[in-house]
């Protein structure tokens, strides 16, 4: 994997800020791994995801499928169902955010503080 | 890899926000990549990362070293010399930055004026 481009050439630079907005967004990486784990519909999603709230669900789903990294199927049954699928460009996100998440895990240390805060929560 | 405790435990989740942040810092990647391929002083660090400016570089190596991604190191010669050497934590951060920068290369289309602005620069 080249690393090169990034540093040499503004326009890679620029598509690598948009990609990391896109990986900080809220919730971005848990909602598509619950979809690439097969939970498809709203109600599994959100079963996969704790802490998500039913006023962030349906945003964070918005703006995933805006992004292209989900798709949002409605199937023709009585009543209407609807799907949500990842596209190739949200799975092909995963293996970065992985790596993102396994660097957080073994380097970066939280204060005691928030640690706190995070396990009352 | 795995992927599921960035899911499962609000902790990780933290982390992984905090590791975003650096991440996506400005000139984090390039400056890292520079100082990993044996560029250790000022100015040769300045001459790999097109683009920075004497105000941005200082401000950025400070951050990286608060960070704890860079360590400055003081070299007791006449004059005295400094260099900057990653850490291990810093060294450790590249896969995550190379993985996110694929991704970005492969699937983000940048807007044509945006293309063009990067361009003329």
């Amino acid at each position: 994997m080249s690393y090169t481009g990034y540093v040499t050439t503004g326009s890679v630079c620029s598509r690598f800020h948009k990609a990391v907005e896109l990986i900080g967004g809220r919730w971005t990486g848990p909602i598509l791994q619950a979809v690439l784990a097969d939970r498809h519909r709203y109600a599994d999603i959100k079963e996969a995801v704790p802490g998500v709230s039913d006023t962030m669900l349906p945003q964070r789903l918005r703006a995933l499928e805006a992004e292209g990294l989900l798709e949002r199927r409605v199937l023709p049954t009585s009543p209407v169902r609807v799907e949500y699928h990842a596209t190739e460009k949200g799975s092909a996100l995963l293996p970065a955010l992985a790596a993102v998440a396994a660097w957080a895990e073994d380097w970066i240390e939280l204060d005691a503080g928030s640690a706190q805060e995070v396990h009352s929560a």
